[in-house]
């Protein structure tokens, strides 16, 4: 029997596509820029039939791709070129297994998306505080799976921080039932590490045990304009030194950024013109007056030392989402005007202006042609540097130079001791990365525990390791 | 060559002790329970000198123990019976790499104490948010290896949380340095969760890049007292919605615990009496006047609910030490009064009161003339459940009923998804508890681990794993 008819004597009807036009949009990635075929698609209902599947493709040596939402920007969740496999959405287990709002913490199934995670938090006055643009497709297993960051991180910490414990279905089909909801247990190694951030190699999260904290009670939220990237530096110190982890947002936005994201973007008005810009936002506990007070002080302190020139703060909630719209819409105003070659590096923060000037330098040397759009989180040390093709050319005509770019970029931040990929991870795109920075010793660490739980390397194969 | 001789070739004068006055303190436990002797104990001061007693002893098949500052409660850095071992102690490794007052880092070696971390922040107007009490012996690359808790977890997180990078020696004697200084990198598996809780067993951590705060400029503290168990989980709502992470602390003092703690401490008047305590406090950045209105609104509100019968709020700084000491001086005075069966278990927080009368009625059960010292973290769900002995005798006398002891609480947290060893790890002393809680899906995947990484089971061997 055909690993095809397999799959179908095991899993409910409709639950294995095999027609083009149903199985092609999980074999595209969101970038639209990897596609390969898969065998079939499964969309297994739970943990159990998740472990029979993977018992069969063991057998078979049939590779499986575990894919969440699919908004993954390395290709970490679609097949690779050139091998049998099949993809594994979790798309159908959307149950909310638990809810407790003594302890803080929710149990979730892999395919609920982080805005229903969100939702579903905030209905019990309790705040789940991963949050990043694709937020409405994204799935909370996908999520963990590669540590989502997003705007949040400088304060609450990535995906990683938030998540308690794991249900894992492992390579060889067994079921790890690792749902603890406790905030301590020193028992042993901490076997959910290994799969957070794991990228589906070592096995595939089917639910998880997440961190909640009451919902915040008062925000408030500014968008200043600087002259130089040693005053968003300045900016950001005051920020936290006056705030601490209120300060739960510290945006850089470059002049480019900002022109991508208000040409794009209808009913925002442009709020001031300036070199660059940082948006900040303090969130807390107290009442509005209070937070607003504190944020005001902390501008006040940064207008005195001369690293803001210009400053508006939001006065209601229709000014606030006005001013996170222009943060997010710069990814989408890209997008409009044809993509970019992305990147998404890492430096320690008070390397970040020398980075840029750097990158600045590198891409005015090699490519005249492109135009730089950079923006990223400060208080991560997290920029995304992106290369968007000469005027009148597409990405497309940027391919060939692709990766020399990529090559770039990467070795900037590698050789200030940061990360070629702070975020996004690894998954397709990023392994000529791996290859070029990561040193042997590290890689023979990654690869010593692949084998340790994927001997057949049936899980996810082609992914993260060179 | 004997090994000894061998270590005595590669190391500097004095770095290998074998006088048994010299060798006695690093051979027995900070509890004087476990004691087995040592071939030698080395004092390497850099991390090639690590790599060389691990070459060394790695050809010779002997093994290595690795020990920080001994302060451990389950003896997981001391020789196992029985076996050919060296203890490898950090002491000598005491440099501050690096400090980054910008992106709130720092660098340091293993073998600084807690208090010596704590302050070398402090100084720079920083803040290393773990706190305990053996933080004056304790050292930072032990607190790292068991993943130390504390007083203020239910805010900060665990030592895991404030770790960014490490540096490791491997089994076979190859040195990692993955001293990364970013808030994020997404590049492969996250090697270093491995070795943060390893106990010693995966590589011994020889440097640390940590991750520190501004530090609090306002805190607020005070002593409540209650009536109820369900007071207690009442009160930590009310504080948690009202202050967020704002509370860093919110301990639970038995009636008993009281009395062994005020009866031990010099100059620590009475407070009020209660069936039961809680110690709250917030920090923040605010000012004074701001953090106490906060904790005044949130216990105003509990006086309302009628959770709390009586409070004092510490009115300056000497009155806060008297508060913060009552707690630190519950373990001081169980030990002064003759030691207690200690158990460190840990359920969800809904679960506490429910878990503390199911101890008790155990106990007046099967062990109706030992006497419970119960005390914990409520934010975390963390309990010590402590068993003194009958009036009049030792802990010598309960020696032959500590294993049914030890048994009976930690059913009780494991039944109700609890954990049976919340922040002491497990080292020799807990070890009966994994082979007994443990499912055996999870003990196959740390024996995995442990494979990948020390094939030859050089490294800390009879530890955590039965």
């Amino acid at each position: 029997m055909d690993i095809v008819a397999e799959l179908r004597n095991l899993l409910p009807n409709n639950a294995v596509l095999t027609a083009p036009e149903d199985t092609s949009p999980f074999e595209t990635d969101w970038r639209h820029i990897h596609s390969h075929p898969a065998l079939c698609v499964v969309l297994p209902e739970t943990a159990l039939q998740v472990a029979a599947i993977m018992k069969v493709c063991g057998k078979a040596k049939v590779a499986v791709v575990p894919q969440g939402g699919n908004t993954g920007l390395v290709a970490g969740g679609v097949p690779v070129e050139g091998l049998p496999q099949i993809v594994l959405s979790l798309k159908r287990m959307r149950s909310i297994r638990d809810f407790d709002p003594v302890g803080d913490t929710m149990i979730v199934e892999a395919g609920l998306t982080l805005q229903e995670v969100q939702e579903a938090a905030a209905a019990q006055a309790k705040m789940f505080p991963v949050s990043f643009g694709a937020e409405g497709s994204a799935q909370i297993g996908g999520i963990i799976s590669t540590n989502a960051g997003g705007l949040q991180v400088l304060s609450y910490g990535s995906t990683r921080a938030q998540v308690l414990g794991l249900e894992v279905v492992l390579p060889d089909g067994r079921i790890w039932n690792g749902l603890k909801r406790l905030r301590k247990d020193n028992t042993g190694f901490d076997l959910k590490q290994l799969f957070i951030g794991g990228e589906g190699l070592l096995g595939i999260i089917t639910a998880a045990s997440l961190k909640l904290r009451p919902a915040v009670t008062a925000r408030a939220t500014a968008l200043a304009g600087i002259v130089t990237l040693e005053d968003a530096i300045a900016l950001f110190r005051l920020m936290k030194t006056h705030a601490g982890d209120a300060l739960t947002m510290c945006e850089f936005i470059s002049g480019p950024a900002m022109e991508l994201s208000l040409g794009h973007l209808q009913n925002v008005r442009r709020p001031f013109t300036a070199a660059a810009y940082v948006l900040v936002e303090l969130s807390g506990y107290q009442g509005t007056v209070e937070i607003e007070d504190l944020l005001e002080k902390a501008l006040n302190a940064a207008l005195d030392a001369g690293c803001v020139a210009d400053v508006i703060i939001a006065q209601n909630e229709r000014e606030r989402s006005a001013l996170i719209r222009t943060r997010e819409g710069i990814s989408e105003g890209e997008l409009a005007e044809g993509g970019a070659v992305k990147h998404d590096i890492a430096v320690p923060i008070a390397a970040i202006p020398e980075t840029i000037r750097a990158v600045e330098a590198a891409i005015a040397e090699h490519f005249p042609d492109c135009r730089l759009n950079i923006f990223g989180h400060i208080g991560d040390g997290n920029l995304h540097v992106n290369l968007r093709p000469p005027p009148g050319q597409s990405l497309h005509d940027l391919e060939d130079r692709k990766a020399a770019i990529t090559e770039t970029v990467e070795r900037i931040a590698v050789a200030r001791q940061g990360s070629f990929s702070a975020e996004h991870g690894i998954g397709q795109m990023r392994i000529a990365g791996m290859a070029a920075h990561k040193p042997a010793i590290e890689l023979d660490m990654m690869r010593a525990l692949k084998r340790a739980f994927d001997t057949e390397n049936i899980l996810n194969p082609g992914k993260m390791l060179p």
